[in-house]
């Protein structure tokens, strides 16, 4: 079975030209199949802070207006979208920047309203992901390159997290690869003290996890990210690492040297 | 041979739901395999005014700054490629929203600057149009929606202007369809006289064009269209129509009713 990267990186890079080419570099030296997930929340904000569009978040969930949500395909499925792809291009790779909505590759419920509504925000609905046009263009040796824009089957278009993404593609797209599923953001993995870089978590399972989250050690933004690799997990993904940014290339070798790597 | 009809509409079209509900329900209803080319001028120039980006045009043609680029990739191939997808969905078809960027699907080489220096322009070079890929995604089924951003082969991202987009997209399809080109715009076709919307002409030759052109009746905007027209029907495109928004399906027809036919 052919091996499949999914590497979720943060899509503000593009601003950064030393850490996007460091990023692009690694990824266009990974000798398998690789698709790319990405999303750009402080990009976004820029503009808002701009246009004077206020923004609200709600347990790190950006509650998504009309108005919002053009922010979100502007900016992700635009501007970065386009840059990474200019990126892949200038290290001599053919890179395809696609939304969920094109194709409908990554189909979207809008995600009820209970406590909170959250607006245009869409939650991925993993069994229909367009698995056939994503392998159609994996064989064209095109590296898709997803914005964290998703849409329903009648047309609504949603802003969506970009790590639920990454973790659905893995799961959906493991009945035809073995997945490697590569959570990539400014920190060098899970860590035990945040404020302390080298106290990388080297291996954790969904045990350890609860564990720590009772504990208070992990929290905030990690737990989603967490919870996320081990829904992954179950659902076929065959390895899941949370790591840095420079250590995209160590996260496919058969023994990494760096980040977390998630086990059941 | 499988006919494509390449159809040029205008992205502003995206802000009028009725106009853009009636022109995506005419896309759908043709039978034979469709590729959509859009701009969206307007709407860059309202976003460029709300971010105090000040646009500068040269005979129809925007001098394209960095910054100016970088709203051409939010509004053309962000907001309305995702609008558009959106809206093909809605009438039950699935749409691709691509740049020329994407799978490199237009190279470009950026203008050279001679009396004018167009700034991240490109002219697009229509014999490298990656038609591998576009028809393996009308072949699935896709509307390949095109907007108006090419890239060089190294990787920059230039503004295009759209109906050479959609010309030398035609062209280059012309080997594996036979091509129908439409131009469609606000107004019913070429006019004998521009502020009479029943002044159409019905088929214009090259030679009629010249003269006509001399003769000062047709001009501004309609000049480089109609050149783009010609150039594409001496590379080999079988029917070339300038029409009006609310004639796309007519002009599909074998004998259509409504708009420009363009004749050697």
């Amino acid at each position: 079975m052919e091996t499949l990267n999914i590497i979720k990186i943060g899509g503000n890079l593009v601003r950064n030209p030393e850490l996007l080419d460091n990023c692009i570099r690694q990824i266009t030296a990974i000798p398998e199949k690789v698709c790319v997930v990405h999303g750009g929340g402080k990009l976004l904000d820029e503009l808002a802070a701009k246009l004077n569009i206020p923004q609200q978040m709600q347990e790190g969930r950006r509650i998504t207006s009309a108005e919002t949500r053009d922010l979100a395909l502007m900016v992700y499925s635009g501007l970065i979208s386009k840059q990474l792809v200019s990126a892949f291009r200038s290290h001599g790779k053919s890179a395809i920047g696609l939304s969920g909505a094109d194709g409908l590759c990554i189909p979207a419920s809008r995600r009820p309203a209970k406590d909170t509504d959250y607006g245009f925000v869409g939650d991925v609905i993993p069994s229909e992901i367009n698995t056939a046009l994503i392998r159609s263009l994996l064989a064209q040796d095109q590296i898709p390159v997803f914005s964290s824009v998703t849409m329903s089957h009648q047309g609504e278009l949603y802003n969506t997290n970009a790590d639920t993404i990454a973790s659905a593609l893995a799961a959906a797209l493991s009945a035809q690869y073995r997945t490697r599923l590569i959570y990539c953001f400014e920190k060098p993995g899970v860590l035990l003290d945040p404020a302390d870089p080298a106290s990388v978590i080297s291996v954790i399972s969904e045990t350890d996890f609860r564990q720590l989250k009772t504990e208070g050690v992990i929290s905030n933004g990690m737990i989603p990210k967490l919870e996320n690799a081990f829904r992954a997990l179950s659902s076929g993904v065959s390895e899941i690492i949370i790591t840095g940014e420079s250590a995209i290339l160590d996260a496919t070798q058969s023994q990494p040297q760096h980040g977390t790597r998630i086990t059941a």
